[in-house]
């Protein structure tokens, strides 16, 4: 953290921090599976929130899927987030803050030669004091947009 | 770092650990102007390589930009590269591996709303021994393809 929150994203801040805990996967061409994460949200004073993620399989804490990038505000409740995942595909987002609700779509998708192809994504994040709830919808392999990952985290440092 | 370096990106192994320098940036649109920069690859064990850049105003040290992403083999000396930009850009690259040079040029970009018009972007990455050249072009704003930052960094760390 660098100094006070920048007063564009000011309605974000309850985000900042480290939250770990918990989730499911589900997607017709894979098998369901649970995974530990965790989530970190932080800033440099400037009008953005950085964000990383990473995931671990159950129970041996092998690395799975990861990903990084910037939280803005888009002014009057709009919310934009640009991400990269290391499986070659990049995420640009818009979306609504609703309280502590943030609800996302992808309005880009980019990818490399050699990524899955995703066509769209759906985010919903939901704080409730130190617990984060999300939700991830996909459509992406050929497959319709559905629900893809759940996971509840809890609230384990105010620093990002 | 975490383990031996996965096979797959083994040939982008000399990219690991931290780099720091100057750089100059000029474009039509803005004022020349010098920064200071800190870049950082690392691995996890996985097929990708974790990269983090942020560069500083000089004389002053004030935060002015960062990307975060990850590079990637395509196979045969095919790199990969997707990165996220606070400045609400996406961008996917790719290119080439010849020797320690890396040439990439982005096959897509994604902006959000209240980003800058950013068409495309080139980037080549040239390691010698403990120093890290790059140079970037880029179609933005109207402008054609061309210059617009430079950076000679020195490796700082091993670990990244």
């Amino acid at each position: 953290m660098t100094g006070e929150v920048h007063p564009d994203i000011s309605p974000l801040a309850f985000l900042l921090g480290t939250w770990q805990g918990t989730g499911h996967g589900d997607y017709p061409t894979i098998d369901s599976f649970d995974y530990g994460e965790e989530v970190q949200f932080s800033h440099v004073g400037k009008p953005f929130l950085v964000y990383r993620q990473r995931t671990w399989a159950l129970p041996d804490r092998a690395p799975l899927h990861s990903e990084t990038g910037y939280f803005r505000s888009g002014g009057d409740g709009a919310v934009e987030l640009v991400l990269a995942q290391p499986s070659g595909i990049v995420e640009v987002h818009t979306g609504r803050l609703n309280g502590t609700t943030i609800d996302l779509r992808t309005t880009g998708v980019a990818l490399t030669p050699t990524a899955k192809e995703v066509v769209g994504v759906g985010r919903r994040l939901e704080v409730d004091g130190r617990v984060l709830h999300y939700r991830l919808d996909m459509e992406a392999v050929g497959e319709a947009y559905q629900f893809h990952l759940e996971a509840e985290l809890h609230r384990v440092g105010e620093e990002g």
